[in-house]
């Protein structure tokens, strides 16, 4: 099955755009992980059991695994292990990089962590993609429009054929042989999902920034949807993993995560 | 004692521009490593030791770490304990996030692996190098202008005020308030070092590209050097590494780099 595939048959099944983003950062941990063997795992178990029948796709943030040390690995594994096998699950670790390097990242995030999409950065251009995109089966989502401010500095910048990101976006629909590629573009540039629909009508679109970042749900649900009504996974990461700092840390994450999907559903059917 | 400072010292006492990039590729490893308990960690602090007086600096790349999976995490940190404390270490690792999780990548790699410097991706703009400058004795190249074909798509595209890759270089200086940014120069791009040494006269490049790919070393290093006649960190991987793949492969490694060596001094020279 396609990563493809298994996105469309997560969001049909669990009716959800909603991805939730694994960031396990140690200083936001409930107090009442600390205690347990391994905090970390035992925090994002708890998790994924609370919100897994309300997910379209989980997305781990390699960077607050890689901080934890050499127990970052068996955590990262641990945790995937953990997740229903009828979720995608998305590494975001924006890796970019030519050759026999980007075969080995794609080894190490496909192979041999077993993941369905990764996140890539483009600024290399074609073949820091290529090897990626190369595993048919898997996602690719490059980074187009980011939500933060610096997207200005070099992403919005005007080219003769209009701003970088949008000659980001030809080039992944260029690049989409195999239809596995995808673009990050965040919630914050609402102005700029009309004409990246346009341009790229198929391609899936991973859409951070709704949380804390205060993107507007309505205007990238509306106009960010592909012509089946999908094509869309809405991150959010810190409102719904330290939803509450107490004991009940899984229970507030699925009632925020609740919320969430059902904003985003009332926003589908409007 | 500042990256920068650790640099020059290294330079000076081996004088040497050269940096070794360590890529263990496991379908390289030379027949003589393969029956040790750890053939890539025997490998590496075989070729250490064989090399250490002769460079300026060693560039451990971490998607062939990250490809080994569990063990990838202890084999990296102790090929960095092996290293020289008077050798700076570059992780060549090309992240690029924002906030909180580009907080995780520098504490990963400068702190948990305790590397000199690492490399960044600039795509997402300021506040994606910002928490990694942060760090002001740990040096930071953004990506510029790469050795790759892929270059091209977007790199060497025009804005009004010139090709995307100079905007980099501006914006690089602009932000390197702590003295502490680098840029990463392909060597295949020998006609771009000019105006980015003008451009960037204090900023260390670090130069990919002058074995397998094939860059002008005499270019880059006449072009190349500050006004010191030095800012070069001129990267070679696969060309020492796997000079040999017989028993004598920690040698002909040492010999590939005395010759890169005394080639590159002879160019700093003339």
């Amino acid at each position: 099955m396609t990563f493809q595939e298994k996105l469309r048959a997560a969001a049909t099944q669990n009716q959800s755009l909603l991805c939730v983003g694994l960031d396990p950062d140690q200083a936001q941990l409930p107090a009442a992980v600390r205690d347990q063997d391994n905090p970390t795992l035992h925090f994002l178990k708890h998790l994924i059991d609370a919100t897994a029948d309300l997910v379209c796709a989980y997305k781990p943030n390699f960077a607050f695994f890689g901080a934890l040390g050499e127990r970052g690995w068996p955590t990262l594994k641990a945790t995937l292990e953990h997740i229903p096998p009828s979720i995608p699950v998305i590494i975001d670790a924006k890796v970019g990089d030519i050759g026999n390097t980007a075969e080995h990242y794609a080894r190490m995030f496909f192979e041999v962590l077993g993941a369905d999409a990764l996140t890539v950065n483009p600024y290399m251009g074609r073949d820091a993609v290529a090897p990626f995109l190369a595993y048919r089966d898997k996602g690719v989502f490059l980074l187009c429009l980011t939500s933060n401010k610096g997207a200005e500095d070099f992403e919005q910048q005007q080219l003769a054929e209009g701003p970088l990101y949008l000659r980001v976006a030809r080039k992944a629909c260029e690049w989409n042989t195999a239809g596995n590629c995808g673009l990050v573009v965040g919630a914050t540039q609402a102005g700029a999902f009309t004409e990246l629909r346009q341009l790229a009508p198929d391609l899936p679109f991973l859409v951070p920034g709704v949380g804390a970042q205060g993107g507007d749900l309505e205007a990238v649900v509306r106009k960010g949807t592909d012509t089946l009504g999908g094509g869309l996974l809405i991150n959010a990461s810190r409102a719904i993993l330290y939803a509450s700092g107490g004991v009940d840390f899984a229970e507030a994450a699925r009632r925020t995560a609740q919320q969430l999907r059902q904003q985003i559903e009332a926003c589908r059917t409007t």
